[in-house]
Formats: C-alpha cells, structure tokens, sequence
C-alpha cells in the first residue's frame, strides 16, 4: 500500500491511499496520518480522483518525533574529514543518532529558503515511520514496528554546523525543516526492502544533472531495526515516530566514490562532492545550494515507475 | 488564566480550564491544547467538576517539538566542572539548546522508570509553549508568542551523558520523557512575569525534604524571547512548540551555592550538589535517583497557594 498527504488548508492535510498506477487516489477512512497510525483506518473510504506529486505535502506534515540516524559510516566519516574532525572507531559499532525538529516538515515541492551565506546542502536519505515501540524493544520488535517508508531531504547548514556541533548539544539551527517524499510506502509493497534496508538505486539530481546514484542497500551499517532499538533504549516511542537513514552513500572500491560523470556513484549530497574534490583535487570546487538551484530525490522499481514520488526543492533566499 | 489537561485514555488528554480556587474546573471548548493553539478554543464550555493535580497529564501530552535552553549558565559551568569537561566564555553570549524528545511526556505524578546504573536525575525547570513564530523572528516577536508557562521536570542519565555527548549530536539516550506541570498558566495570570523571566522561589523536594528553593528569575542569563528567537533563527516554530528554561540555578556569593540544609538556596538537580560536594568536601556523596525515592517541583504565590500544580514522581526500576 502507498498513502499521501494532500495539502487541504489544515496543518495535517488530507491522508489518501494511492491506487497502483500512481495517477489516482481515494481519500483514507483516517483523516490524517498520524490518526491513522493512532486508531487504524488506513483503508480507502470515497471516490477516486486524480493523484499529483506536486499536491502533496510530507506524509507527515508535523509528527511528534523525527530521530535520524548517521548509518551509512562512510558519510560520517567523509563529512568530519571535511570538517577536520576525526571520527572514533565505535562509530563502527554504536549507532550516531540526532534529535531532529519535527514540528512543520517542507512539502516534498516547497522551496527550501535560507541565506546561501549558511551552506545549505540537501541530504537523500531513506526514512521510516513506526507504530508503537515499548522501552528497551529489542531488534525484533523494532523490524515489526515499521509501518511505513519513504525518502527525505534532510536539509542541512553546513556552515553552521560546526560552531553549533562544537558547543556539544547537537544540531538546531544548523538543521531548518526537512522534506519527504510525496508517497509513504507500506515495507511489503517494496521489492527492494529485505534485511532492515531498502536496497535499489537513490537519484539525486541537481540541477537535472545526475549528482547521486548511490545504492541505499549497501554500506548502510546500522539497519533501520538497530537504529530504531538504539532510540527505544531508555525510552518508548510514540506511533508517528519518523527515524531517517542519515545520508545515503557509497564507498568507492578503493576509497570515497567517484562522481556520476567519471563513472561512480556519485554522492546523496553536496558536503560529500566537496570532500572527495579536496582529496583528489587539493580544493573543493562544487558550491553548496545558490538561489534557483533545484534539486530532485527519487527511487525506481525495476520497470523504471517511481516508488515515492519524487521530492523536488528549489533554493529561495530569506 | 490557567489550563489543565485530564487523563482521559486518548493520547492528547481532555483541556480544562481551572478556576481560580484551583479546585474546580470545566471542560474547554477546545478538546486538546494542542488544538486550542491551532485553531482558538481556550474558553470553558461545560460544567464545573473537582480539580485534582493526579488525575492531570503534562499540558501537552505529546508535542510537536520540545526545545531545552540551558539558560541559568551557572548550572552548565558546574556540569561541565563535574563532568571534567570545561565550558567555553562564549555560553555566556550564545544561548546552548538542544533539541528535546516530545513524543510521550510523562504525567506530572507518573513514576520515573530506569535503571539506577543509568544515573537517573531530576532537573527543575521553567518551560514556556509558544503559538506560532516566523522564521528570523526578533525579540519583541518571540515574546509577543509566548502563550503558556509552566514548570518541567527534565529527567537526565547522568552516567550516559557523558559517552553520547561525546558523540558530538546531541542527547537520545540520555534524555528520557520528561514530565512538566499540571497547570500551565497565561504570563498576564502570573505576578512573577516579567522582562521574559519567571520570578519566584522554585521548590525542589527530593524525598519530602528541600532540596532546591532557587529563585528562577535571578542569574537567568538568556531570557524566554533570547530563547525562542534564538531557535527560530532558521526556521519557524510551530503552534504548541515547547521552549524550556534548563535547570534553575544561583550562584552563591562566593562561588556555588550552599545546600538548603547550611542555609543556601540549594540545587534544582543533583548533579549540581554532587559538583558542589566535591568542590567544598573532595568527593560526591548524594548519589543519584534511587528506586523508591520521590521528587516534587512547585511554586507558590506570596500567600503560599500553588501556582502550577505540583510533579510529584517516584522512581521505579525497569
């Protein structure tokens, strides 16, 4: 099953479950997602109309928690290369995990508005939504608790962060409100989602150049089970509770990957191009977002159809 | 005006407005708080019955966002002193906030559930729920938001703060659900409001004997609206958001400040009195939460009548 969230003038928007063909849609016996996640009635319950991306909000619009995690460890350990910080071993085995703002998440097509003096970067991320998890939940547990996938812009102000990180409580100005996909898909209905991952093929496109195409199945060493027992430790968590990937990445076979254009991967965001340009070239050269600049994050089944929609942002200056 | 929510098995509770003897209430029109912010609807609609602080949960039950200054400066000195780590001279301009979990409050009389080996504490705080502010919003604007008061108790793992915080993002772990105030009242209903602080003595009992008797509105170095604007920076902040004060703290006149029992106006947590113990006596010798002990955070008028309700939590292992 694939559900939405149209923008109808309320702050959680009108949730609908998506025919197969992508192009039609049936209003939910829930109103809204997170009643749905609540109280059940995630069913269709009314006539069909037609189905637009670009009529959508996130999924969620506000949800009362959004935990990312950091587990695809080669970004993490790129990114503190950028930022001349060093990365400890038990990264490798202790999952890194932020307390993220969840209070009015962009639609997947709102603009992303911001001074370019901050750095702002995009992050392609793979995101789920769980139901209930009870304190001290074990892997198991946490795999059956997952309702839902989609992707997610975790936006990102890279020259605020590490003034901000340095003052050791985590991010908040330096991480705005993020965006997700237009579609949240049920695990079963994705071919690709085995072993607490989603495998298949992450596109990122900036200016509608291929930028990232970065497989979310691989390299990613916390799966979505293990991030989510991490955040249940000392603490239940409520239905609606959003816990994101971290950015999508993949090694290169002998060190960071290589961009699109020489044939690699590429990179789900723009710290991690900049970083792989200083170690090859001496300097990074790749600009973070400018005004107009527009980014595109999507994934396709193997007959080309997108799974989620797609999230499509242009930068705006404040 | 102040406002209750009543447990009533829905996750958002039952709004109630409380009469002013603080022992009667009717049912508002609004539902939930979290729709009398969204929508209007803070107005009683229905019959007065018996108030009583148990039967109450946390204002918001779950929020779509928590945030927690650490605006009392002299607290985060001594942490860090405790901690071994030291506090940068930039604290005292830059406000340190973090980004808190708000998925599941606990009630205000709810036990506190952990493990003893976690190093479970209790911080008495100030916290405020805003109505809606613009991104970038100035002082004047983010105190103009400020819609609520009430007290928090901001429940910390002492002995898991350190290994996370290291981490470089922030708390998950080491910050459980906390519990805040049966009453939240309006700032124009509270005699102690003023210059965007609380004034008046919060008293900290652990165990059924003072602990803490700070005043919140001295030695309060980032006030509410330096708070708010502070968060709002890059983003705007949603109807319902939560800005928390950090734990209350003075400073003593020649350094820390003396326990209640040698005359001083005590601590609002006890990692604070364990740094002052080591700093006067050598070593630490209050040790953290216990299974059976009890903790309760209030405040009162001048004619000793209180002004929120009183959190009253016991601890009980997992």
């Amino acid at each position: 099953m694939r559900v939405a969230t149209l923008k109808d003038h309320s702050l959680d928007g009108r949730l609908v479950i998506v025919e197969p063909d992508g192009k039609t849609c049936r209003p939910a016996k829930a109103r809204t997602l997170q009643q749905a996640l609540d109280e059940g009635g995630l069913e269709p319950a009314g006539d069909l109309v037609a189905f637009y991306d670009h009529l959508c909000h996130s999924p969620l619009p506000r949800a009362f928690q959004f935990l990312d995690g950091s587990a695809y460890v080669n970004h993490v350990e790129l990114v503190r290369k950028a930022r001349g910080a060093q990365m400890p071993q038990s990264f490798w085995s202790d999952p890194l995990m932020y307390q993220g703002g969840s209070d009015s998440f962009l639609g997947p097509h709102d603009p992303i508005v911001g001074d370019p003096e901050w750095g702002m970067d995009f992050e392609g991320e793979v995101a789920v939504i769980t139901g209930p998890v009870p304190m001290g939940a074990n892997r198991e547990e946490a795999a059956a608790a997952i309702r839902l996938v989609m992707l997610c812009n975790d936006i990102s102000l890279r020259n605020l962060i590490p003034a901000e990180l340095g003052k050791g409580f985590g991010f908040v100005q330096s991480k705005p409100a993020c965006a997700f996909s237009p579609l949240a898909v049920t695990p079963e209905a994705l071919p690709g989602w085995r072993d607490g991952r989603l495998h298949g093929q992450l596109n990122v496109d900036l200016n509608d150049k291929p930028f990232g195409r970065a497989d979310a199945g691989i390299d990613m060493t916390f799966d979505f089970p293990t991030l989510i027992a991490h955040a249940a430790r000392t603490r239940p968590l409520a239905a609606g509770t959003i816990v994101g990937s971290g950015t999508v990445s993949n090694k290169g076979e002998d060190g960071p990957g290589r961009p699109v254009s020489e044939g690699g991967a590429g990179y789900s965001c723009i710290a991690e191009q900049r970083m792989v340009e200083s170690i090859l070239h001496g300097a990074a050269k790749t600009p973070f977002l400018q005004p107009g600049d527009h980014v595109k994050i999507w994934m396709e089944d193997t007959n080309g159809a997108s799974l989620f929609g797609a999230i499509k942002q242009t930068v705006q200056t404040i």
